[in-house]
């Protein structure tokens, strides 16, 4: 009825994929992988109960009101802290921008850099929010295939040359939705290929706190390198997504213009969650609450991974994650998980098929598992659900 | 030096005129009428606390999660609630989807519905939010405008027949900037005009409960007369600007798509925050909170009033407001508001000069004045300064 009304941009977008299914999955028996949700216990409710509650007294009107677009001073402060200690980054809070989630962050970097056809160069496969947002902004997508230990650096290399990318978007850790984690080599490899290209870097890096396995940070791509960098990082994995916040650290002109494009977004992100954040951050240890976020995931990553091992057949492939929150399978070359998804789902068992993580995917042989929403028996029986399902295609 | 990344879109979008004079007033003995804060009075603070214990203990780790893209159903509940009573509407919570405040639902029809060049018609002078951020999505504002009773009919048939609109943003009740209210039969006259035009008509309403003079509600233009119409709500100055939630009502098929554009922009809206107002709206009486803050905002626009009637000199003209938070003063023709602007400061007093609020502005004589942060006397003594500042340019 209103078609004639919408944008070209929109009607280009696809809606979500994931929304779809996980309506099949809702108010059922189904044992689901197919979200993404963090488990309630990396949400400290009690610490933040008391925080609202401090902050409420101490600051009363100031967290109702409306605030600066950049964010709250006293939070960047700690996210400028934060990145100095981990990383020696030379920053301020004026190299800092609050969003509304990394979901924003997409969404103001596609407003500040992308015209229409602009390529943009992101992981085969990459995060899907990603893929929404610019797509909304026109990008023309070029991919680099993303192997077991990163991106594949001749594959990089010609599509650097073959498509001069304006911006590349990477998740080096435990990406969504492979779970993979570039190695250090393959960083430096990386910026090796891209250090004399003329292009912006953007980092997503929601998941890179929650490394259960070896405990070494491995740097960013191009780490204090080039201004070119934009890190992306979020409190969605660590202590609430509800809150929606989110962050961008980049070179100071281009968080002047981010904020601009804020400001025409939504003025300024929720402030009372900015408070209670900073709150908690001045209150608690947060290392100490990831420390059990990351006891708990790797639990589930473990009991996930040695289920596929028991259960799956010899020709199925899966990522055993180091962190984050998914493990990716691929079935054998020319198989349609569209097919298994529906096996799946009569099995009770439901999974997010790998299309919406693909440019114009045509028949896809993969799909993501989550693991964090699940104790470790129900993600045997799911398992084993899914093994059986894979049989049968 | 990152010029050349930058996108067209917001290299053509202006950086907040507002933002820097706001840094002019800061940190001194200015009296500032520049800002457009409400009143700290209408934050419910005590409520809200009671609200936000309640819902942690009642709701637990649901008011960390992430949650869904068109808001809480609760929350829409009591919109549609609300509507119905007051307006009769035949709406369900299909009808409604949360925003990240009004400016996101800006954004969001921007994104849905604006291609670069479409000509949409707003008011002369109108909002400096929506005209940055339709700017960034590249629309061709076309004005029509704004007189006492409302908008200029003659004109407004004019605009319609040279330019064929796409769409109309309109702000009835207590405009900002000019503090104006369309009358019931300038309302009326305006859907005549519109109705056979194939195109949208956008009314936001930030403002509409609060009107403190002559207690009777006049109904929105073309009210359940046309599915073209977008009504735009907020709680940010009934309840807190700084939980940042407003809503779109509209028809079922256009909350679809801005549900899509709005998982593409933030995902959904901070969870926390429409607990917490759903909460408060069940716990409270609404209008009795508004009925205190529409008490204080009638004095303080009456002071301010009857400072510009005693101050003021003969040829300098003013809206005398019904409700809302601004008026709009307008000097002789000819006379350029920022020689005014200087002098004002120098005797330390501020306002916002009206160039924000046109489409190219270029000699301005007009001047927007917020009067809900200060007291009687401060506005006395602030207009007095500001009639000085008058008499000399």
């Amino acid at each position: 009825m209103f078609e004639k009304f919408y944008s070209e941009r929109i009607k280009n977008t696809p809606s979500s994929f994931i929304r779809e299914i996980l309506k099949v999955t809702q108010n059922s028996d189904i044992i689901s992988f197919a979200g993404g949700l963090p488990n309630p216990i990396s949400f400290p409710q009690e610490a933040l109960k008391v925080s609202m509650n401090r902050i409420a007294d101490k600051y009363g009107a100031k967290i109702y009101q409306y605030s600066t677009t950049c964010g709250l001073d006293s939070l960047r402060e700690h996210i400028v802290n934060r990145y100095k200690n981990l990383w020696n980054m030379d920053i301020t809070i004026d190299n800092v921008i609050i969003t509304t989630g990394s979901q924003q962050a997409l969404d103001l970097i596609g407003k500040v850099f992308i015209n229409e056809g602009d390529n943009v160069m992101v992981e085969k496969p990459s995060y899907l929010g990603l893929l929404q947002v610019f797509c909304l902004y026109r990008a023309n997508f070029v991919t680099t295939k993303l192997n077991d230990d990163g991106l594949d650096i001749n594959d990089l290399k010609n599509t650097l040359k073959t498509y001069k990318p304006k911006a590349a978007y990477l998740i080096p850790n435990f990406q969504n939705p492979t779970g993979l984690t570039y190695t250090k080599e393959n960083r430096e490899k990386v910026f090796d290929a891209l250090k004399d290209e003329d292009m912006l870097l953007i980092q997503d890096d929601p998941y890179g706190e929650l490394r259960f396995e070896d405990n070494i940070r491995i740097p960013y791509i191009g780490l204090n390198q080039t201004e070119k960098n934009l890190y992306l990082g979020s409190f969605s994995k660590i202590v609430t997504p509800g809150m929606r916040l989110g962050y961008i650290i980049a070179n100071k002109e281009i968080i002047k213009m981010l904020e601009t494009a804020k400001q025409a977004s939504d003025l300024h992100s929720n402030i009372f969650g900015q408070y209670l954040i900073s709150d908690y951050l001045s209150n608690n240890d947060l290392d100490t609450h990831i420390e059990k976020i990351k006891q708990l995931y790797k639990e589930q990553a473990g009991a996930m991974v040695s289920a596929m091992e028991e259960y799956f057949p010899q020709n199925i492939k899966f990522t055993k994650p180091k962190g984050g929150m998914f493990t990716w399978v691929t079935l054998e070359e020319g198989k349609d998980v569209l097919q298994l998804f529906d096996k799946a789902i009569a099995k009770k068992v439901a999974f997010v098929p790998g299309h919406p993580f693909y440019i114009n995917p045509k028949t896809v042989n993969t799909l993501r598992l989550n693991y964090t929403n699940a104790d470790s028996t129900t993600i045997k029986t799911g398992i084993k659900r899914l093994a059986e399902a894979l049989n049968e295609v």
